[in-house]
């Protein structure tokens, strides 16, 4: 490259250093604005599973859209991390500052965490913004969540192999005041799907006027 | 919602918890494919400024792009950590987990971060795959870096205020075999920002074929 007097220059630096794409911006290119939709629940409970069919309903809609779950952050980002209380906290401090820098980007994120502590979630919607917030409570009764044992984690807590399972070592605190609640027992998962993206569509006005 | 005999099987959860939409449909959606442009250089030599000019450029041309740096980086996803040589390694490792969520999520990431350490970029290649990361090496004369010095921390590096500043008291690793090489000292901004667009679209294909 040549060799020009105009390079680099310390104000130059200092003024450009700020953001020159927004996330409106990105909301015009993308013709939708970015929420998370947060599913908490118990393990079993059907966070994964509706998380997974929305995302691909969006998608076929138009939308940029990531799905997290333990599969794709519990072996990467936080993977240092284990069980304990305050590694549950920390794993969700994490999820919740990589939500905030997709939703920078436009995206629309589906989390399917258990997240069981209320504090958790009401730090989540103070550090995301209500607004851009969708929780999403996935209700269903335990004995249901233990007939499904997709993973076989519940036998193996009862049985005491693991410890502080939530919902038998390990307490899940209900929410009071969810956006949406789904009874996963009594819904089909389309219907749960559909469900969403009504609320996302007519409620939350995700969608760009044409 | 209606009570339905076909609710949620065990079955369906054990089917359906993997992804439903891969980073190629994304691809398709987007019309390009997702990198990442990773930034390394001294303090001041220009990551930033050059990551921030092409992000416009290319969100003109129609990408989905986001930037990283210490100012939505530090303060958030890695708040909790130092400047200690274990905290930097740290802060790459989550940084670059971060990057291959958005990756996949297909979008094109711009990292504006020292990363001093070799066996840090050199973990990150592998990590993301040769094929998505693009080695940018601002090269730029410590004394010119130092000249422009926005954020003054060269000046309190010398007077021992801080300690470990990379350059000072701390080493920058060059890299051997980058992808790109800008010597800052030299190039305006524009040229350096062409000069990557051209790599992205002309070598890694960044755009679909219509």
């Amino acid at each position: 490259m040549k060799t020009k007097s105009n390079s680099f220059s310390k104000s130059e630096n200092t003024v450009w250093h700020r953001s020159l794409v927004s996330r409106e911006d990105r909301t015009i290119l993308n013709g939708h604005k970015s929420v998370v939709v947060w599913f908490t629940g118990l393990s079993g409970s059907g966070k994964s599973t509706i998380a997974h069919k929305l995302e691909k309903k969006l998608h076929d809609m138009g939308c940029r859209t990531i799905v997290f779950d333990g599969d794709n952050v519990r072996h990467g980002l936080c993977g240092d991390l284990g069980f304990s209380e305050k590694d549950r906290h920390e794993n969700i401090r994490r999820i919740g500052e990589t939500v905030k820098l997709f939703l920078e980007a436009g995206i629309i994120v589906l989390t399917a965490f258990i997240s069981p502590y209320k504090s958790d979630r009401k730090w989540l919607r103070e550090l995301i913004s209500s607004q851009s917030f969708v929780e999403v409570y996935c209700s269903c009764p335990l004995d249901v969540c233990e007939q499904r044992d997709a993973k076989g984690l519940y036998a193996k807590a009862r049985s005491g192999i693991i410890k502080n399972y939530t919902g038998v070592g390990s307490l899940y605190e209900e929410p009071e005041n969810p956006d949406i609640v789904i009874d996963t027992s009594v819904s089909t998962i389309e219907e749960s799907v559909n469900l969403i993206v009504d609320y996302l569509v007519n409620d939350k006005k995700m969608f760009l006027d044409k």
